[in-house]
């Protein structure tokens, strides 16, 4: 008998392997943050004991799910301002409410309640876009949850800079601190120019050398509304994926969220550079940015993965919400009740997200050698009775309030709904008091 | 003092009334089946004792949703058959299960599964469209639910009669057996033609004559997919809405389900003749049948109300996704972020929907006087943190798991999230058991 530190079992295991291979009455064994071995329970019992069994009757077992675009500390701006034009949201109210409140201490608390409804919507990874990155990272590390951080980049003052540069150096000194080289490290850090309209070409050009010489991803907001594009065309003459191809800026390092408004010689340059897209379904439907052409990034080839944005324009961050939605919304607009079938969508939100954010090797799946970033769904409860195929009920019908325990790098985050390693109460507690003096403060702007 | 039987109170009361009250630290008395005080809760609890106090700090109390269009007893098909085109679908799964399993005895058991899971969701009325009527209304009955519940009419042989004239007579002794003319009833029979397609101008004529006789409802399904709209073109020479305008059918009883593939002049037929619209996003978009025109439909005066449809084509009997989901749809398909409010679709889905089911006077507020169907919501979870407008995190954040308490006709049903009424675990159990049953013959079908 080996010693395993936990051993996780339900009545189906989905590896999400490449083969899609699903195990009825399966196991897994854990040990420190590895998977050591997957296979029937019955084999796994007989080779390893343990004091920590998880999951169990009832329970379905997959890779944490993969949320390819963020900004957590957003969600203390969650329904701040909802119902109303892109451009008044963002100039009256988000950057605003930004300018006015944003640091270390407000990135800090927002980031931890991030990570906690994050881990409790059975989201492992997430990939972050913002500004006091430090901060965030420390959350994250903090909670036990991994996080790919990008340092935002932009050319406009704000309160973390002045100019591109000062931006530029930040994220070159945050990378440097936190890229460790470590397999099972939580945090990887990357750099984030926020996007074509904000960045100069000399600043994404910068950004991307810094990528390079760094070794670490890119991550930009790409071709999110008709706006964008039109803006884009009149300065470069160029659409925005073309103007990124025609600067050299395209590559698997490139990690692109929304590209709603893409033509097809665009989804090609996708295609073939292999750039990693985060399709952000519901914050593109709140903000009326349009449907991204999913199917056909799909049947070209791109890896499309779910974000679920900043909760300002969502508003919450609940990777099953964004698959069940884009499950739904992309077979109407397609007119093929067949698209995007749910072991797909399955696909996409795991080990696809996953090999976006350059940790394939690592996470996505449940194989032996990969870290153990693991989630457990309890299937008996009224609206998943009864059960006919489990990957149908993920996509349509099971809830956040189904996932049961969470483990991050082989560590229990989550056990019976409850975080465990931080005290979910003065979390709770916290954001409700920033939101009061947010809500003073805005009270008294609009008044 | 005078007694009541509960003080339900919160921070935010939304009455939902028609000058959208909403009292901040208010509370309600209700006696018996009726509320009879709303007021804020210092006023109240002055002038009420009551051993019962329901909500309380950090609670949202609103009326209970209305769901307008479902078939509760197909609860049991729920992820049978995803991800294929509708005719497959339909063909080779639905009506090949309905033709082998429906009985009495699986529409009592599947029918309590469905309240279960409608209650647990914050619905206190469903309206459905089913056979064996009467095991519906008992399941109902036995679990406290307030429903509408149709007597299905086709022209084809099924189980439950042979021809159009069977279920003609089943739906008259349905509706004579269980109209008390009481106003505090829960079950409101009513006569639910299947379609213009499956119904000949005849059996569509007759329906609607006992319709008006016995002072009942008429549920339809109405212009759902394209192919409908061709058939019953090829059939008449006129579109489904133009069709049932030239026979006479529509007026205020008729409660429609889907109205998707609706023209400008059809919208202004259904706003003449003050039809309900029970508008099913989810079970539209997931058999890919389109987009229905729900901003011009709102834009005409067509009350527009939230239905789930069956479990088998969404897969869940969950309203607050109904909201979400068409609140951010139709906000992309209009290209206009401010369509579709927050209040616009709570209202939808309470006081619509009670208008559109003919208990407008009963329901779907809370007002002095009015029928007690109230729910209350927690707000003290991750996801609802921070709070700026409680009216937006209904629809945008909201989860089925934050409804508390559930109150109909004065009783309270959902206590803690838990069924006070009948056993959760027994109604799990039997759903469980059909599936295995189903399972079985379902892989023997296929294989
Ligand atoms: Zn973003
Ligand atoms: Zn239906």
């Amino acid at each position: 008998m080996q010693r395993a530190d936990y051993i996780i079992c339900g009545d189906y295991v989905l590896t999400m392997n490449d083969r899609m291979d699903s195990i009825k009455d399966g196991a897994i064994a854990v040990k420190g943050a590895e998977i050591i071995d997957v296979d029937i329970y019955e084999n796994i019992s007989k080779k390893y004991s343990s004091e920590n069994i998880v999951g169990g009757k009832g329970r379905a077992v997959l890779p944490g799910l993969i949320n390819t675009h963020t900004h957590a500390a957003m969600v203390y701006f969650r329904g701040l301002a909802d119902d109303m034009p892109l451009n008044d949201w963002l100039k009256n109210y988000i950057w605003p409410a930004e300018n006015e409140w944003l640091s270390n201490e407000f990135v800090f608390d927002a980031s931890q309640l991030a990570c906690l409804e994050m881990l409790k919507a059975g989201v492992t990874t997430f990939n972050d876009m913002y500004f006091f990155c430090d901060s965030v990272a420390n959350a994250a590390e903090k909670i036990g949850m991994r996080a790919v951080i990008g340092a935002g980049i932009v050319d406009f003052p704000t309160k973390t800079g002045n100019s591109a540069d000062d931006y530029i150096n930040n994220a070159e000194r945050f990378i440097e601190k936190w890229k460790k080289g470590v397999r099972d490290e939580l945090i990887t850090p990357c750099i984030a120019p926020h996007s074509t309209y904000t960045c100069s070409s000399e600043t994404l050009k910068k950004s991307k050398k810094i990528a390079e010489r760094l070794d670490v991803l890119l991550h930009i907001h790409l071709s999110e509304t008709e706006w964008e594009v039109s803006e884009v065309l009149s300065r470069y003459g160029k659409r925005p994926i073309e103007y990124l191809h025609s600067i050299g800026f395209l590559d698997e390092r490139v990690v692109a969220a929304h590209c709603v408004w893409v033509e097809d010689r665009e989804i090609e340059m996708l295609a073939n550079h292999k750039v990693g897209v985060s399709h952000c379904i519901e914050s593109n439907l709140k903000l009326a940015s349009g449907f991204a052409p999913v199917g056909a990034m799909l049947k070209s080839g791109v890896r499309v993965t779910f974000g679920t944005d900043g909760a300002a324009s969502n508003n919450d961050l609940n990777i099953l919400g964004e698959m069940s939605t884009a499950a739904k919304v992309h077979k109407a607009v397609l007119k093929d009740s067949v698209a995007l079938d749910a072991r797909t969508i399955i696909t996409m939100a795991t080990r696809w997200g996953a090999e976006v954010l350059g940790l394939g090797k690592s996470v996505g799946s449940i194989e032996k050698g990969k870290l153990a970033d693991i989630i457990t769904i309890n299937l008996k409860v009224p609206h998943l009775a009864p059960i006919y195929d489990v990957y149908s009920h993920i996509v349509y019908a099971v809830m956040a309030s189904d996932i049961e325990t969470v483990m991050v790098n082989g560590r229990l985050l989550i056990n019976n709904r409850m975080l465990i390693t931080a005290d979910e109460n003065s979390i709770l507690q916290k954001a409700f008091e920033w939101g009061r003096k947010i809500s003073l403060w805005s009270n008294g702007v609009k008044g």
